[in-house]
């Protein structure tokens, strides 16, 4: 049997293979750093102490980005603005903090790569123009980017930054228009999924792409709002989360208040789906769905449309562990820690050579003994990138006395890069794009491999209504059905370049 | 009704207060370090890798100390070591792990305290005696070492360290003894609980107190031996585990191998239950009981003891997720997320000001609005120490609109300070040693309070032959019953001070 | 006798006053920091270890600027480039040297400013432009680059730096010319004194302004072209130095060589005189002059000029040691160590209160209790500023016991801003332009004060033609005659802001 | 003409070959770390901020030690201090020091040997013992501290450390006396060169060698007392001077007020001679002799006792550049910068490969090619002592085009260890036990070279009585004339292990 996505209102087909050499593995990305984060935002508007509660904001949305961080504050008068390599609580001290004083803030968190982490790249991006001060900060990707750009150098532009966000401030600077009307010129020549916040000495303005590929959330904190990548990070500083910022949709904050416009009429509406089963923090809610709990719902509707029967079940640390318990209430076979993540690895930890590793020295992930030892487990996992990764885990769990693994991935199979902000390997290197699943199963020593239909997925998720074309969901990765033009003819970009 | 421990043979009568207004909170050490973790120590013999081996290793203990780390190695002629402030990862890096050469060694990883944080009292200590070089790590603590360091001091003793170590050295030194009889006469002048690695050029000695309080395990990396105060140490280096070193026993390995010996004869076995309960690494196993499967059992018997009736059940991470599954699974009651940490924070990470935290910015834990609201939740903690951080806790839930909270506590009440190597408050502090369970209940704003009774944590633990005196544990924080003297005429010590 | 300046051709009159209550102070810029350094450069061509090249010669330039430090190498396809903030040392290890692998490259050292201390600002900027990567390190200022900014961003550009050289980028970007020909246009439209290097991934370019007012020399390493602020930084690579670069002169360098060409014609020369007082390294050589020997020969002249009988004679260090030896050595009066550096202070150095200071704590300079104790002193310095740090020095030397202290300044009072490139005051801070010399000897509280004619300071500096106007110096900050114009009606800037 | 040390009432003979191809060289300390720095303490009494005053104090120290650095205060109840591998300005900030409370105070800095930089050897060191706290800070080597150690540990003393200071609290802690009493038949026991600061809860204790040989000053600052190892650090603070430590003394400080006592009777005086020659910064006063002056006088006499004809004087920076301007005055030809010491080299500077330094790339010392070119050059240095570090220096001064280099040292041949302090190499490694002054000529490459007489030293030193033999001073590493017994049956140490 081969395997085909089945999307749209047809009936749900669990993608799964039961074959002699069962099925399907994982990435697991928080573990192995396969999928990579893809940066967070963070605005105040009106709070006199706009950089701390940047700070608390900017280090909940931590995980989206742990390469670099940056605030920059607004007083009416200048920026004041720190940006710096490392964690939100490397970047910045008591020190920094109080000398950026303010009442209106962008911020940002930035993901790592290998090639391009330099400081210049690192968020909020300050600039000189002629109506003065302009910071902005950037969550996701800008397909025709490079077209731009190439048009803009022709026009005699220079550019520092590799960034996405250095566009968007020449284009708005080139405009003839005001600040607001120039923005909004610029956001509608450009194709892509992104969430802006771009501030000047009075305004800021809060943008989403006209398909709502990237989160961006608005909170209430007093008087002041709030806007941020994730409501986890409303959460942390006692703002209420007021609503998701729309498709389409411009805010412009200023002595005037909120004013609610938009710079381009909404489109089909597609949230990034791998934000629900991979990325976004388990206590955010992202269109009135709560993550952890959508990814119980996953693990239940695996349990349903795959199950296996096992001793125990266990989910990769950490995006997985909610979908393993959604599994594990579902079928009645208990939740166990038969993997534990190490929380204490990270930049400066020795990783063991190659040598080392062959010795049996683990890594970030360990499997427990006493608890895999002699049983059938079922492992959940979020995704599949290349495949190694799911090997080595699987592995892991059979070196630790595992009888059977059973592996269950809680999306559809990982088939196509993104353009819209996750940093995802070339097509050639995705195993689902040239596999079959019977094959990957085989290539990650699994027992059996099964992956979640996509209406599993959508109606896992919930939130939205149901008339949404794909629940609202941008499942492109699994489909190819990508919500924007994505070709421009060799000048498009994937991946992300905030 | 009053609260009263139950021991022994006699039925488990649940702690649970049902009155007007129910009953009681928790400590959750891992979040507001109200407990303090107590040190870890790992050994290496006769593997040429050994500082690699011990950088590893001692990671995986690094929830036992998080202040300061340090590996000695010895290769026959000389001992080569470093020590730091910080975590394993940040003490060491590849040139100073490539600079430890020798295929013995010792390490030590030390938990944090405000007073004392002193590079000097960094294990493990190194010194020079008559018969040459001499380093020893421990984890415990030795009631009488007032006495013992006064006696020394007026035989003309020096020290320099505040640190049961270097009392033992000294005693070694003063003996007219070799060395393993010299150590043994040390040992047996010692009253307390510890587990203590001590190293020469040519010889590792490894001993566990009389009573066995404080865990160390022995395991085998193809022909080394290797030590530590947990089987997840072992695992992370592909060592199999062996078995844990008995009460009283004395283990000599050099150029003839491994010989078990005893130092006093054992007494009776009284593993620390804080382990089970909240120190050790849920992957760990102790004494034959994989640490969240015993937590898990915690749960489920936690149910049993004092059901109630809720819409969902979530624990204080991270301590106390596995029991709330157990908890979960019992009752059918679905584990929900209810609280998350924020796993970031860290020795620079900013506090938020009073100030700040009464306008609702979070420190560490934040409740997850969208899990609690209009729900009943069962909060499951593993301990309440002085009873503010079960306050807050549980005013999170109800600030994020928890319906009813009610704890439930995977432990007795904590009456008592510990004198085996636990940093406890004093006794007046402990709000369970002057409130009643009711009391308790109103002082932390629950809206039902319960402990796990003396007999339900036993038997959760399990492992033990139920012959065992209380199971073979130690209970004395909550029973009074020390297994050891613990008054010295006011020249005794308790907590920590390896 | 009032003051008055006399240059050109007239005989020198030494400025001296003689009445009651004598004369005149210092500044002593690298003691307190009154006069900012202004910038270093290093380029190399053709050399397989640029980088490493590049970190020898950047740290011979280190004194003129401490605050930042950067390297940026071309290898045929692409930049590799590092930058950070604190000294050369600091900033690169042997990895990040490594790392940069090329045989051209551009580096710069950075003064440090209270305001503007940015990463962003570190040298070389580096940019993407029509024709691929460009790198831009600059020494100097140029006065009407807030008109030429204001005209770039009035045309839609953005500015990401405060610093002069983004403006050159966008000029060169803007122009439809290759790059060499509008390299040369952009250089036309500035105004001021400036020493640039350029670089794309195939030329060097090297150019000076046309009145070379700031200081570039080019030397020979084997078959490689080595371009440096200074000389000292040739020779500690063990260059050969060739010449200094011309007055509006412009080198290409290339595969097929060194092309020499012209960007503009050479004006009258005008090297900043106050390189030769204070700000080269003494072992540096401007022009065919030493800089210790032209300082000695300051003293010597200064002490024909305005000789005061003593008992010794005594510099302010470092920068007057070498004018006071050459003072003592005219007149026969003991050179002793009447004040002493301490080398060891900078960023880190907790600086003393004011009230410490007041109960006696020293900066960074002390006198010499049992040098100047009962000796009548002659106090030898570079310049007086603002008076202030003058007045410390000569009380400093009273409080150690100096019975009389005879200030002389080897150059003529400082009464007017820079506009090429040294961060001066405003003019109205500048003690020289509001007070006569007889008032800032009282001021300064000195016995007697001279200052060095014009006619003095351009025969002891000499290695010119004595035909060139002025002898090929800027005396502007003396004598107010800028060799540029300087007014750009209110858009011009002054300082520097390379 | 073989060399022989001429010393005592003798008529002075130069030390100077005139052969064929002249004479000698040098040895730099300072350049190249041949000769290590030696330590320094500082000590306070009676001051509200002696944390402060410390700090001041330790940084003008410290060119005695950049290794380590360590403060340590009492206020009547307990010691705080604070110990760091570094500069002080880097083991310490402004809180560190803001957390120093205390009247009373004892520091340290220390030099640096590759073999034993930990940090456990930083000092004050800290001891509990019967009586209290006891903090100990040392200048200086205990020769028969091998045997005393011995002694303890047949005695059961155990040793963290390997500084002389452990042993002296051994020997107080085991004595039955007081601690003033203890502490003075302790001294008594140790033979070597030392000053000692000893600190208790309420006493502070001043000790000197009883030949004096390092050298300890006090000073008041109002009411309170200042100790340190040179004057320079009193004036730092704005302490008075009031008189060196004589041999033997010792002083207690406590709540009485000052007490002037003695540990022995005083032996012939004999104050380390390479204190003035190398050491000892130029600003201090060691028993009534500046430093500076000092040094010019050895250059003065130096061109008595070997005059050569040349164009110009060049010292070898930092430490001969007072004796080469002595040379200067007394033979009129000019003193001039042939030598320049890069100021920012330190720990963190990347040093020049062999293969880069073969190229031409300079250390920290360049020679300066227009000052040197086609001159003959007097050479000044403080001492040669492997001859390897002269050699190059001459070599140096050659390549930049010197004619004529002559040598001239200002010391004695260096041909015995030290065994009070200073860390020298073994005697097989300094040139001038094994080779005629010829051959040491011929081996740095010099036209000619010449050394200092004893007599010419002792007389340029001056200072003391001339009826002190020897001028007071030790000459042992020139003439092998030990003051104290060196020879302990190969129980001895040489160098320092303050």
């Amino acid at each position: 049997m081969s395997y085909e996505i089945k999307t749209g209102k047809e009936q749900a087909a669990p993608i799964l293979w039961t074959g002699d050499f069962y099925n399907e593995g994982t990435g697991s990305g928080d573990i192995f750093d396969t999928l990579k984060e893809e940066c967070g935002v963070f605005g105040v508007f009106g709070h006199p102490e706009a950089a701390s509660m940047s700070y608390y904001g900017l280090h909940a949305l931590q995980h989206r980005g742990e390469e670099s961080a940056g605030i920059c504050v607004a007083n009416g008068r200048d920026f004041n603005y720190h940006r710096g390599m490392g964690l939100v609580k490397e970047v910045f001290d008591k020190d920094k903090i109080a000398s950026l004083v303010g009442d209106m803030s962008i911020g940002h968190v930035r993901y790592s790569t290998s090639g391009d982490s330099r400081l210049t790249n690192a968020q909020p991006l300050v600039f000189k123009y002629r109506d003065g001060d302009l910071a902005i900060a950037t969550n996701g990707n800008i397909v025709n980017e490079p077209l731009i750009r190439k048009q803009l150098e022709q026009g005699g532009s220079i550019f520092q930054t590799t960034s996405d966000t250095e566009v968007l401030a020449h284009l708005i600077a080139r405009s003839q228009k005001d600040f607001v009307e120039a923005t909004k010129d610029a956001l509608q020549q450009l194709v892509g999924g992104f969430a802006f916040l771009l501030m000047t000495n009075d305004k800021l303005i809060v943008a989403s792409d006209p398909h709502g590929l990237r989160p961006l959330v608005m909170g209430q904190l007093g008087e002041a709002y709030v806007f941020a990548s994730e409501s986890c990070a409303l959460e942390v500083i006692g703002a209420k989360l007021v609503r998701d910022i729309e498709p389409g949709e411009l805010l412009v904050l200023d002595k005037d208040g909120l004013r609610e416009d938009r710079f381009a009429e909404p489109k089909r509406k597609a949230l990034c789906a791998m934000e629900y089963i991979y990325f976004a923090r388990p206590d955010s809610d992202l269109n009135g769905s709560n993550l952890h709990s959508a990814r119980k719902r996953m693990g239940s509707r695996m349990a349903l449309e795959a199950f296996v029967d096992a001793d125990i079940v266990t989910g990769v640390p950490d995006s997985s562990i909610s979908a393993a318990i959604g599994f594990a209430e579902q079928t009645g076979i208990p939740y166990e820690l038969g993997l534990i993540k190490n929380k204490y690895t990270g930049r400066t930890f020795i990783q063991p050579s190659q040598e080392l590793r062959e010795q049996g020295v683990k890594m970030k992930l360990s499997a427990v003994r006493r608890v895999v030892e002699g049983q059938r487990v079922v492992m959940i996992d979020d995704s599949i990138v290349r495949g190694t990764t799911s090997r080595r885990i699987v592995n892991l769990l059979r070196e630790a006395g595992a009888l059977e693994v059973h592996v269950r991935i809680t999306s559809p199979p990982f088939k196509n890069p993104c353009f819209y902000g996750i940093d995802t390997p070339d097509r050639r290197e995705l195993i689902a794009s040239y596999k079959s699943i019977q094959e990957m199963c085989e290539e990650i020593n699994a027992d059996s491999l099964a992956f979640l239909s996509p209406e599993g997925l959508i109606q896992s998720i919930g939130g939205y209504n149901s008339d949404d074309y794909k629940g609202g969901l941008c499942l492109s990765c699994f489909d190819n059905d990508y919500p924007t033009q994505v070709d421009f003819g060799g000048e498009e970009k994937d991946g992300c370049s905030c």
